[in-house]
This record gives C-alpha cells, structure tokens and sequence, in this order.
C-alpha cells in the first residue's frame, strides 16, 4: 500500500474533509475520505505523538468509586455517560489538561497519574483524531460549578455493583471508551 | 441545552460534515461541527440502536490467546494494531457482521458470542459513529486468504504476556479501544 497525497476538501474552522490518494495492494489507484481537527499535509504516519485530546478515566481514591459524567452531546441530541475529556490546549501537556479537564467538568482534584497512554486513534476508518488515556487518582467533592456555558453535565460515582447496573440501562448512550472500561469493572472489579 | 436543527454542509460520497444548531445552557445560539456516514436530519438522540459498524473483540478458544490485527490504516499513513472491524451491510445483523470480518479479516472462525454492546459511541465530539462491541470465542488458523485489495492485514494471538510487551513498543500505533483491552489484559489477565 502506497500513499501519494492528502487533499483538503473543506475549509471549516475546527473540522475539515480530507482526501488520501494510495494505490492499493494490485497497483490500482483508490481515494479515502477522512475527517481531521488538524491540518494534515501528510498522514500522521509513525511520527505523530502529541494527541488531539485527552481522556481521564478517574478513581476517587477516598469513595474508592469509578468516576464518569453524563453530559449532554450536541452531536447525538442527548445525554451520554463517558469519561471526562477535552483537547488539550496550545503547548499543553497531557497531564496539565487531563488535571484542568477533570475539574472543570467534575469538580475533582487529580492527585495522582496511575497510567498514561501514547496518542491512540479514536476510529481510524474516518478521523485521524487521536487520544491520550489519562488513569488516573482523583479526590474532593464532585460539583458542576465550573462548567462552560455549552456544557451540560451531571457527576456520577460507580461502585462495581452501579458500574453492572447502569450497563444495564436501556436506551442509555455511552461513549465506547467507557461501556469497555464500566464492563470490565462490573465483570472483574478491575480497569 | 435545545436543539433547533442540521443543515449537511457537504456532498461526499461516503463521509460528510454536518451542523447543528443549539442553543446553550444561557439560551445562547451556536453551532457544533460533526462528521457522518448517514445522512441525520436529526441527532440520533435516544432512539439511535443500529451500528454503524461492528468491532470484533475475539478470544482464540484452543490458543487461548487474545486476537488482534496489525493492519495499514490509510488515513495514519501506516499500520495500527486494532481488532476486527467492519461497517455493517445493508440489513445486516451484528452478530452476521461480526462473523463474517473476522473471518474476511483473520481466517478465524467465529465459534460463541459472549457478550455483546449496544450501539456506543466512537468520539461524539466530532462524528456520530457508533459500534457495537463483540466479545466472541473463535477457532482455526489465521490465514490473510480472505482479505480484500484494499486490506493489508497480519494476524496476531497475544498471551497476556505478549500484550504488556505489545504495549510497550515504541511508536506503535493503536486503535483505542485494542489499547484499553490490551491494557486490562495484559496488568490483570482479564478482559
């Protein structure tokens, strides 16, 4: 498999359509659609590390509990359990943003980083973006006072035993990072 | 939050850029930026059940070994270890999607679904991409026979111990939910 180029189909402000050109295992020339935050002349290849976002999956160390938000998602018109997140800032390292993101959307202070992983990619089929997992420790009283005007959230603690309930909601939406760590956990008592 | 409409901003093919318009927690009018594959006149709000795709989560019944794919991946520009994973055909049920990408993809045979997800959602910041997550016992030999042009794929049986060392080579590149998995199997031996 051969790339020979990326064309930029858009010109949006935070997200565009881009076109790879390769040439498949025959020789035959193909195109591949994708969407990206970023601008990228090439794609990220093996020499991209620094990730779109990142992803904290928190425990209260205190409550000894799973910590996830159900937040209102404008793209799926309603409300979806997942981890807190964001992108990281101009020049911000992983740590600084998952620290300044859990407590803006929970209220929570991180106090320690358990596990961090590399830049991973959130469905490669159609987006370049990629993420950083932050495990980490967390402690405080939950609250939404330091929310954004465009963020509608609500803080949730999980033992194992809530973890398997909630899994059981029906028509509940959850983000796909969180349904595998909330099953593991349920099943094992483990993430 | 309230949300008043989406207008399709492109014309692709396969993937296109979508707007909504919302109005915030202040009653302020925005608009959020999102990618699909499906044409959405609304956001799939709660009543959304079908996948986009499956992503097959598959334990080799005899090895007893873990089954992930390294496969080129054109939007990165080189290969990322992921699972088994396919858009759904039309009509198709995701335990037949399921069976039949492991198979196009590892040569393995799917022999027991041991759990299945609802439709969860890929990165609902940007995209309303869901899947469903196939927890599944297989058997056979991994073979690339059955691959398409456009598919290059090797077969990989991880013990746990081969996923911990997986996990730490440099500048790998994973798909994030084949990390969380890797992750939890290889510190816990469990999935």
């Amino acid at each position: 498999m051969q790339i020979s180029g990326v064309q930029k189909l858009t010109h949006m402000h935070h997200l565009n359509l881009f076109s790879v050109a390769y040439q498949d295992k025959k020789g035959t020339d193909k195109t591949w659609t994708f969407a990206s935050r970023s601008n990228p002349e090439n794609p990220a290849g093996s020499t991209e590390t620094v990730p779109d976002a990142v992803v904290v999956v928190p425990f209260h160390i205190t409550e000894k509990k799973l910590v996830i938000i159900k937040e209102f998602r404008v793209v799926l018109g309603g409300y979806q359990y997942g981890f807190p997140a964001g992108l990281l800032d101009l020049d911000e390292k992983t740590e600084q943003a998952g620290k300044r993101e859990l407590f803006e959307e929970t209220g929570l202070r991180l106090t320690r980083v358990v596990q961090k992983s590399p830049a991973v990619y959130s469905s490669s089929g159609m987006t370049d973006e990629s993420v950083s997992l932050l495990y980490a420790e967390c402690d405080g009283t939950p609250s939404s006072a330091h929310t954004e005007d465009s963020e509608d959230i609500q803080v949730k603690l999980l033992s194992r035993e809530a973890a398997g309930q909630l899994l059981q909601k029906p028509r509940a939406m959850f983000d796909v990072k969180t349904w595998i760590v909330l099953q593991t956990f349920a099943s094992h008592g483990v993430f």
